[in-house]
């Protein structure tokens, strides 16, 4: 960690940072410069508050040199994780398709997309069973009775299921469950995310729609630091001042997180874009980005179903987006 | 709600969609204009999913005529709402001076810091024993004892108390804090959310750093919902692409949230800008633009408590704040 | 348009509402719900400012059915519009490659850099001569001169120049430049895309850092309107609050573009991310989801030329690029 | 500035790099660390790229430890600036209340407004002459004849006035003019910003909808670099994800901007917030915050006036606003 600080700050103010420093267990490194002085901070920085540090009245700037995330840090873990879930894995090379219908509505609904997806090339189911919805007017979901029909699915399928968990309360209910999706809302709900940590099965955990790069692997070390290491990270969509999307797919994030991280990145364009037609093209353009996964919807009749429908492809039409991906993963690797 | 279609879009379509809402409970009435046919949604379409709506590929648009919360609503409940608090209320002219510390470290921090700010017009005592951390490394807060040190304080000084829930499981010892405290991270915590409705005390929901108005109160709303109508709402910066400021603070909610909803708000400069040398501007800014509260953040050695003192005010400094607000007041009340 | 009142609006202020839109030239339809009172304006009310309408004390929303630009739109206009510069095409089914250096900087650089792009399968040159910089300290490029050996490259190769104008003063000096571009900093000088529109060649217009497709459009339809209707939209990036990539590149633009509008969409990865490393992932990508051309900076000697460096490829970097893109497309096409 | 290099970063890199360095005049202090390297910079660092440097694949981050502006920075400049206008004066003390329509209408109107403004305690005229518009179909202003229109006011009522430059072009028209406002959309065009730094006139330069508080010092610093020091900066309101107001009125920045520059600052909470009722508590929070100066729509038949009317304060509520700004100051100087 680098200091900067201010023109003219007196030498006894300097000391007594230095001092406050060095009892925090980091060592300092003083070099004085034309007009700022700078201290560099040898050691193990972590406990160091930057945002504290920075708001000093004696410090111009500070920038922290090591990351504040270390078990998820490329730099610490060059080989990309490889995450195993039934037959299917994600990372490393092996590409996961997650698909399924928005919500869980009934057992002929779910199994029969379940069966249709497969079909067309999915390696894992999805279907909300416990949904976060903004206004508690709107539809919750069936909660334990759409667990238990994913898990009807899944017998009928073998597909592995993913579902999000909204609160510790619900875990009892899902042994069954393959992996747990942390939703967008949830991200940077620590305690959730401690017990996360004391689990032995993935974790899907979903970018906050005003979370930066950073801030979705400190999430992830919070999981990682209680003993899991099985995160899979999932961009879903930021928040920004465009209104033609419902949100703005940040695809950079691929390259991005697999510079900054060895977890795998999975890509939701369903949520992102929140319109079918528009599916298509963000999950080819996410393939070629070189994303270890895609979540998408799927739903046997979106037509009828009308509030599943709009973001949802039909079986048919996740057919074409699956195949169309697999050839561009192709192009890719030659 | 208002539902426009696509030009040219099929009659079929239209009569299948009608068919749809109708079946959903909602009254239609349709209106062709030259280009574009208008469905205007009559009775109870909070059920009614606008984005669903929206992405359908015949909607060209849609808009909510009704707002989607109504308990918190100005418009069905004009008088502003008071919360009460010990000796200390909040809205409809009453004004709540919430000060203390960032985090609570010691019995004789505490209480020394609680004598202070009441001496200089406090009316609650505010202090964190439960700390939301974006990285796992940083300090998480002193936890129960944190809780201890803050009841001691109060009986010693007669503050009702204000400090954060982070998790369902931590309420047991939360049986003698007077205002529980929802942070911007778990606002859309909405199993949080329904728990803190089920309480018979106000809670001070922070509005999370990417959320709008309109869902910081369908977030009041879900508590409201359970039963527990003492919310307050507290505004503490949003993220924004500036950064000369940690968070940029959004005073036009005031009027803003004055004028939908009836609930009082309260702002908290000392988080929003992270410098203790802005906190008084903002502090009288606040108070001009017409807020119910402040909640300020005070330390009696911030030059010591390193880690506290970038943002936080002497008690001298804050009795300083007091005095201007106070005398603020008075002008926009003339 | 569609303008909502507030409830128990009395019934002089409609009237009088009503009386001014009449005045404005626009018909009316009201329809008057349980709660509110919808207008509905019939005829052109591209006149009307729909900002002004909702901040009136008496409406509750406003929204546009029509769009504000028209002769950029594809629902009047349902062909994709196909711009020709030279023996290149963009549009329709024709790709561009447009590649060259971040700043003209001699004529041994533009002249090898040139020959080196066009062998890689480039349909254009860029290179800058007039840079627009953020600092009054900044290199701002080598102006006229820069012209001059653009030109002398586009002699040896026969390769179209693309270059941006910055000031209309500077106009005579772009006898020889095939493509205007005007940067995204300029997107909203109304005068300078006034004097685009009454050339006859092609602007490639960028979209700014904080406005929106919708913005595009009407900055785009400024130049239509004066009869210059060979308009290229480019994305570059916007920005958020994300900080990990220089801005965040919106490749969902392209799908919403290409329903909204006929005209040509170009991305532009290498200023969006900043990083050599991410120019070749995102170009990929965007070729998968449908753009008509890519812009993309190389230099013959990064390693040397720092500064031009860090986000331009090597020429033999962008033939990779180039070639992934065109078997992209070819899987896309299929 | 400070650069901090990759770990494993080869020593060759490093020596090319630090050569590279000292050809563009810079000198440099490395530091090795544990894991990173620092390159400490010494001299005229303001030609050096940080953008270009932090994207080079052997620079981990980099950090400008002294500002990039000059002229305008406080720490070289420690006294406020003070800008004087015919009678009135803008900072150091000197409160500006500049006054007037949005748009200039008639005679009778602006000469009206004028008076009323006048008598409620306006130190300035304002009124558009020239109105940058989104749109190309909106009403673009009476231009030349606006400008003659506001002459006539100033002639009447003393008071100096305040409006828009678009385009270079325009400027013969505002000799009669005192000070040149430049737009939030013009705020980044560079040629512009030098033509108003060869002037000998106060110029009020508007914040961008998505520019820093750095950005907006640097251009103040492109006039200020030609000669021209009379700048006034103006903050109208960014662009955030909030839709409830136009935009956000970001008032921190008036501390944070008297921090960081000796400039003055104006507030304008009209355009900003886009609703007459938001105007007097934002323009009472941006006194009590320390602004220098207010910039206020008013209009003299607001009802009437349809299109001015909604964010235009009637004299009457101006009068009232004015008087209790002045108390305010009266307040927080004490």
């Amino acid at each position: 960690m680098i200091v900067i600080l201010k023109p003219k700050t007196p030498e006894a103010r300097i000391e007594h940072l230095i001092g406050w420093l060095k009892s925090q267990g980091v060592g300092t490194h003083v070099s004085n410069g034309d007009i700022h002085t700078v201290i560099g901070l040898i050691g193990d920085t972590s406990r160091i508050d930057l945002d504290l540090l920075e708001s000093l009245d004696i410090v111009e700037a500070a920038k922290r040199v090591s990351d504040s995330y270390k078990i998820c840090n490329r730099k610490f873990h060059p080989e990309d994780t490889v995450i195993r879930v039934g037959d299917a894995a994600i990372g490393g090379g092996s590409f996961a398709l997650i698909a399924g219908p928005c919500s869980v509505e009934t057992e002929e609904q779910i199994v029969g997309v379940a069966k249709a997806v497969k079909a067309a090339g999915a390696t894992m189911l999805r279907g909300g069973a416990f949904k976060p919805r903004t206004s508690p007017d709107s539809f919750q979901g069936l909660g334990a009775e759409g667990i238990r029909l994913l898990s009807l699915a899944k017998k009928e399928t073998g597909l592995p299921i993913v579902t999000e968990l909204m609160d510790i309360s619900e875990l009892p209910l899902f042994d069954d469950v393959d992996v747990i999706q942390i939703g967008a809302r949830n991200m940077q709900n620590f305690e959730l995310l401690k017990e996360m940590g004391k689990l032995h099965k993935p974790v899907l955990l979903k970018r906050g729609m005003a979370n930066t790069l950073k801030e979705l692997l400190m999430s992830a070390e919070y999981i990682c630091a209680e003993g899991n290491e099985q995160v899979i990270l999932c961009e879903r969509g930021i928040r920004t001042f465009e209104t033609a999307t419902r949100n703005t797919l940040d695809l950079s994030c691929i390259p991005a997180l697999h510079d900054m991280s060895h977890l795998p990145v999975v890509i939701d364009p369903s949520h992102a874009t929140g319109v079918a037609a528009m599916v298509k093209p963000m999950a080819c353009a996410a393939t070629a980005a070189g994303t270890d996964g895609l979540m998408i919807e799927v739903h046997n009749d979106p037509a009828h179903a009308l509030c599943d429908g709009p973001q949802s492809l039909t079986p048919e039409q996740f057919a074409d987006v699956a195949a169309k991906c697999l050839k561009i993963r192709e192009v890719m690797a030659e």
